[in-house]
């Protein structure tokens, strides 16, 4: 399967830069927004404007973020009607699967956080009795420590530009732990979200389009977009959709060499694990061949890790790229490596809170101040998302047993006591057992959530659709008739954009074409998140299913 | 007076361009940390990292940002010094005075505010009864109308890329109600402080070095910075130290017009009101002189309007650029302007929670799609400084009365019953006296601060100091002694910068160099801010008079 599936990448790469460049040129042609065409074409050099299309950067023009393109303008609209004339459509609301944003569909807060976050934001709070009886105990110490962690105890001062030293150290802590070795707090830089952090590192590798940044296809658009801006060339690389969207290291070997062959320098490789949109989980053999190959062809390893948190299979488990060059023996000097993590996903979804940090390690002190520089700039990112950052780094912990001689200490919610535990056990935080209530219940939601509608997806006739072993993303592939995708292009769309809008219009469901995030030239794609409330996914999956019956009935060859 | 000024800047202006340059290449000789020199200088090609200082993208090699360069590094090392060696200096702190940052020099946060945020983190909160005896009432109505208008209550949503319509409108309410001329929620775009927005104008408008940015010199380093990261030029105009740190347009015209024979194609004019670092605020009739030429010329104007709350003269009163384009006539079609505004200062310097936004109007609708396109690959600002941006739009108010016939309203603490009101009075915010007095102290501080600071300076042998009219900034001219100038070239020290480091060392008070800022070829100066606490103004004076007279006794020529 693999062979073959190589084949046909071999036979398909000469054309996939071209491909993706058609791509980009042909969704360039279509505006995002239809209203946007008669405007567009009537601004012509005699605009009343000094500002025109025509005139501004035209990296701008050229990037693309299909995750808040044409379709979500589309359903924003179709959202006013449904205000203005309720009843107007065959359904009554929009459910947007187009974006990862859990609390947009439903989900809590996890409380401990949003705890510690309203103190911190009125630490006048921490001063009164009767904030104890609001606030659990833990969240009252918990904000002390980081009051007292920040210069002065000014919540709302600007930070050192890599964010509060006090909060770097814990999520270094925290990164230790996870990784069983090291973190240096130098080495984190907090930001707003992952995305100024990779828009930090295209901005510093991308000399001019003749330097190179492989990604995955598919991918998270924010890639494409962020080296369209800064002017660079994506380098793509494709995932083997019948291996489970697998990651072939002879694959992005040779669309290296194929990029070396045209010119291109190639800087960095992307890695997005677990994948978005395709939700696979790297296996730890897999990681160890692609750090061996970056260190061997001296490329930076950009790990977007955002979804670490979100693991649905309990075959497949998350390790962090840092944690798997260190145990092949590759230290500081040896490897570049960028591991971004956001507050955004995970079981806690705060994406409205912009925190997120990249660990950078394996650069030169002098490049190392230029990443600073360019920080310093944007002087630092928000302090209520470096808080949270911290918290998701360091939650509650239960209680904490030392087993003897060995150093090791785990965290148990109940109460067991072994004879091999050689201290008294460390009191559990008074929010554990909530918290991880609240976390267990989100996780294994989402977990039932992804085998539901993977399961409807493959049920449908053309549509086949690999497990999501993580992240928070299905990303099927939908066999179209000939005839739909003639009508796709007389209409001037994407094939799979049709689809979607077809499906938007009489569902009210949002998804993203498959065009968005790049894919084989030929096959057609949807990327659905798996974030609606467990209790609703059975009428999503009524209405795609007739949607798609009526859809193929209209149109099969 | 401004006629001699003029004709010393014809004089000059030729050097000017040169000037900037020359200048940005010596700073860059300069590595901005000691320690790194010898690190730099040990990085050649056999270098053991993929990544270096020479293949990086010079764009951010060139890239400087004085207000956190080099100077503060040294602070941070002293500050870390007299950490673990009590007593080795003749100093026990470090006074940041080099950058805007209120609230790390012991300004507190507005309490209404900090409440309101406390319960949009946690809206638990809202529906229990102890939090009436924590929380002001109008802060929990307040939290409760926000919370109302973020859609499904989700406050850790990604929100709309422009930011929340709900929190827009209030703005857009709020910007109507300071200028008498409406504003449309669709014009706003919140962003993670002013920053961002400058960096996303920069990045629309940049095609390639030979697109121009007229920049007042002395500027606020962001925005040298960002036209130096996105590849554009800057094209400096002088503001006149003379007469207060004039904007003569005959200057602008003179340096626009060089520019253009230099095949330079300017696209817009920053105006930073009030100045940074200058303090100056403009005069209406200026004002109106900029719109006109603009919109003559075909120039966004980029007005930087963080400091308009930040005015300490009687005779000065801000007015906004919108208002004063609108006020002659001007509307969307006519004018492309921006106006940027933050959190971070005013009287509440909120500088951690990275709020604002930008008022975006006179673009076409093509345009406008962009932006929105570059605002969403970020995704949304970050929430709490959404919600501060709204709150600082729209304070607590108090009674409000309206006059008879007059569809007048305004504002009092106190209850006067006056024939002419035809309304029944509206019941003032519970905050209303207390925000006020929070306020009306914070501000009246700043001004006596500023009085003092500016006094001290003046008395200093060879300085002179403009007032601070608005803005948190002093920025002193020196004359330096030649031989003071020698001693810094043979250190390869700007002379500025040399005199920013002797009184760092000698007394721990932190200022920027004014070659951070630019300033007139052969004059320097240096920027401090206005704001410690008001009870350490006098021993700050002492120490720089002490410092001052020993550096002149040193190297008095």
């Amino acid at each position: 399967m693999r062979k073959s599936a190589a084949d046909r990448f071999r036979h398909l790469f000469n054309r996939s830069l071209v491909f993706v460049r058609n791509q980009q040129n042909q969704q360039h042609r279509l505006s995002p927004i239809p209203l946007s065409s008669s405007r567009f074409s009537s601004m012509a050099s005699d605009s009343p404007f000094p500002v025109t299309a025509q005139n501004i950067n035209p990296q701008v023009l050229k990037c693309q973020y299909a995750v808040r393109g044409e379709i979500v303008t589309l359903a924003q609209n179709l959202q006013k009607d449904l205000q203005a004339n309720p009843g107007a459509h065959s359904f009554d609301e929009i459910i947007y699967c187009n974006i990862g944003n859990p609390q947009s569909l439903g989900q809590q807060p996890i409380t401990f956080f949003r705890e510690v976050l309203a103190l911190c934001d009125h630490p006048a709070l921490l001063d009164k009795s009767e904030t104890q009886g609001l606030f659990s105990a833990d969240s009252i110490e918990r904000a002390w420590q980081i009051v007292d962690q920040i210069p002065g105890r000014a919540t709302g001062a600007y930070s050192h530009s890599q964010g509060i030293q006090g909060l770097r150290e814990t999520i270094a802590a925290g990164i230790g732990e996870r990784d069983g070795f090291p973190c240096n707090a130098d080495d984190i830089f907090l930001t707003d979200g992952a995305s100024p952090a990779v828009h930090m590192m295209m901005q510093l590798l991308t000399r001019s389009e003749k330097d190179g940044i492989l990604c995955p296809i598919p991918q998270y658009p924010l890639y494409s977009a962020s080296i369209t801006l800064h002017g660079g060339h994506l380098v793509p690389y494709y995932l083997d959709e019948a291996t489970g969207w697998g990651l072939e290291i002879s694959e992005v070997k040779k669309q290296l060499e194929d990029a070396k062959s045209k010119g291109i320098n190639v800087r960095a490789l992307v890695v997005i694990n677990p994948g978005n949109p395709t939700g696979q989980v790297l296996a730890e053999e897999n990681q160890r061949a692609i750090v061996e190959f970056c260190k061997k062809e001296g490329l930076v390893l950009l790990a977007d890790e955002v979804y670490q948190e979100n693991v649905y299979v309990p075959e497949k488990k998350f390790h962090s790229f840092k944690k798997v060059s260190r145990s092949m023996g590759y230290g500081d000097n040896d490897i570049c490596l960028v591991s971004f993590q956001s507050v955004s996903k995970g079981y806690h979804g705060e994406c409205g809170k912009r925190g997120g940090y990249m660990e950078v390690t394996g650069f030169s002190p002098d490049v190392r101040e230029q990443i600073y520089k360019v920080a310093s700039v944007n002087l630092c990112s928000n302090i209520t998302g470096q808080i949270l950052a911290s918290l998701i780094m360091s939650p509650p912990k239960g209680v904490c047993y030392v087993i003897k001689d060995h150093g090791i200490s785990f965290d148990l919610s109940m109460t067991i006591i072994l004879g091999w535990l050689d201290k008294a056990p460390k009191v559990g935080d008074e929010s554990y057992e909530s918290f991880m209530a609240e976390k267990n219940a989100i996780l294994s939601s989402l977990t039932k959530r992804a085998k539901s509608l993977e399961e409807a997806l493959n049920k449908l006739e053309g549509v086949t659709c690999n497990k999501a072993e993580g992240a928070m993303y299905l990303f099927p592939r939908i066999r179209l008739p000939e005839k739909a995708i003639k009508a796709a292009e007389a209409e001037k769309t994407a094939p799979d954009a049709f689809y979607c809008k077809r499906l938007l219009n009489a569902t009210g469901v949002v998804v993203v074409p498959g065009s968005g995030f790049g894919q084989v030239p030929g096959t057609w794609h949807f990327r659905c998140t798996i974030l609606p409330q467990e209790d609703r996914i059975p009428a999503i999956v009524t209405r795609l299913t007739e949607f798609h019956e009526k859809f193929m009935n209209e149109f099969r060859d």
